[in-house]
């Protein structure tokens, strides 16, 4: 529950209509005249697009490791309970759709998560030092993976996780070629600088179970058609090894997958510091740990990476 | 059920693995030295990958007046009972996914079927006159457009409907601009070289309520991925007014549609009249006549179409 000094400048799921308001936190907060560790047009593109791809980032040899080691993340045991998500309405290991909190549950995971070629240019985003607010594998099945709705991924963790202002960024480390029909992230370019609140008041505890999540945190169709025109909508199929950068509000989703490709990327929320959760702001219990971190007690150090990553998990 | 002298060229879902079999069918049966009424090398490109995107067929004023018409039968009284198929899992009027048989039902369609730009480019593919197999106006939703699993429509039309040989050609006109990610048909160019059986007995007709369709003329994921491997697999997003024109065994499907574009396009099944439909070679009773014509009496007499469509429906 939120404190007097503590002020909600994001509401959302409060009111009967969806609104639209104001961005009231920069996109880039690095010092000025401070050299970005990438081309300086690349982060001109991220201020403008609310997101940019990196290519060639990793090696292959690099990304082979980490993909042995999505694969083996797919199967081991002892995971945090609940940490991997099978596909919905499919069975079977082979059809699992995420694994939560990698950077917690394996070395070589941990390790990425604190790379300097992403840590390094998360704390010159955010202009902070950065921890991970949340971390998955995501791996999207060859012929029956699923759509994901539109959503700004900051609507939900600051209403459902408590985190204050946007200044936290994703970064999707692509572990396989991405196609551009094998139902690639699609973005919204310039959606990031609006707000756009979601309808329906957020339940109570006791009726949640009851409801579908689909139900909150969902943008209308109205503001979804109108987001788009601002810049139309992007689908980017990057190959393995680069990177995707985007805001915490910009607008995105995926279609379905029915062709052969399958689709692996390792995705990390990096906060800023003094960005960390409180309360959540849509008033309901926090979600568990392995979703959104609030048990970190120091930000990352920015490794640089060579050696290669170690071999094996922990 | 087959006389003595049918013999079943393509036999599907009779086997309990999948096999390829050979093409026993040329993919254009027009007549040495025949002058095609489009681009021979749109010719090459369509006997090559199976498909082939004609652009700027019909003017904008034509694709107005159609797209006028499509609108006006996802609502229009009195049509074929079942011809009108809502989005599966959604209900009401703007969830209309398909209604078939439009060039029975609205005397605009049935003008476009007859269009030479069509009927012509379909009579010299083919060799023969022709005839209209099955006809739907296809109404993607935006936002919410399911996505619709690989197939061969060839496999289903010989299995179910009888359709003896692969002399039948498919056309969807374009009535709204095709958007990379709002779901476009994919096709995997080549594949109609190659007929992919599909496996399980066809159920008898009592136990046929209690399946699921899916499981009947799906093609195996081993089976997709090779050919996926024959030259890739393409997404065309046509303008509205242009023109996929594709053989009846290429492999097609498409992802689901989350963009804010709605897509319709109208579609048509042109086959040889000498290749009209015979008992289903799948021993099941005959699908109803809105989705595959039995009671055609004569071929379609190519139209010149200026002066403009007529305005209004049936």
């Amino acid at each position: 529950m939120m404190t007097d000094t503590e002020q909600d400048l994001y509401p959302s799921r409060q009111k009967p209509r969806p609104e639209w308001l104001e961005r009231r936190d920069p996109v880039v907060h690095g010092q000025p005249g401070q050299e970005p560790p990438v081309d300086r047009e690349l982060i001109d593109q991220f201020v403008r697009d609310g997101f940019v791809v990196l290519e060639d980032v990793f090696s292959p040899e690099e990304v082979k490791a980490l993909t042995r080691e999505a694969n083996a993340l797919r199967e081991r045991g002892g995971l945090i309970p609940e940490s991997r998500i099978s596909e919905r309405g499919m069975g079977g290991a082979d059809a699992v759709r995420s694994v939560f909190a990698p950077h917690r549950q394996s070395d070589v995971f941990e390790r990425l998560a604190a790379d300097e070629r992403l840590s390094g240019l998360a704390q010159f985003i955010l202009g902070d030092d950065v921890y991970i607010h949340q971390s998955r594998i995501n791996y999207k099945p060859a012929f029956r993976g699923k759509d994901f709705y539109w959503h700004s991924d900051f609507e939900t963790w600051h209403t459902e996780d408590g985190m204050p202002r946007m200044r936290a960024i994703s970064m999707s480390v692509m572990l396989t070629d991405n196609h551009p029909h094998s139902g690639p992230t699609m973005f919204m370019p310039g959606s990031h600088m609006n707000y756009v609140t979601c309808v329906g008041e957020t339940p109570n505890e006791h009726y949640r179970e009851s409801l579908k999540k689909q139900e909150y945190g969902v943008p209308d169709g109205d503001s979804l058609a109108r987001l788009s025109k601002l810049g139309g909508i992007e689908g980017p199929a990057p190959k393995a090894g680069s990177v995707v950068v985007f805001d915490c509000n910009t607008m995105h989703g995926s279609n379905s997958n029915i062709t052969p490709y399958e689709r692996i990327n390792a995705f990390f929320v990096f906060n800023a510091w003094s960005n960390r959760l409180r309360d959540p702001f849509g008033n309901t219990q926090p979600r568990p740990e392995f979703v959104a971190h609030r048990q970190v007690k120091e930000p990352i150090r920015a490794l640089k990476t060579l050696p290669p990553f170690p071999v094996g998990g922990r």
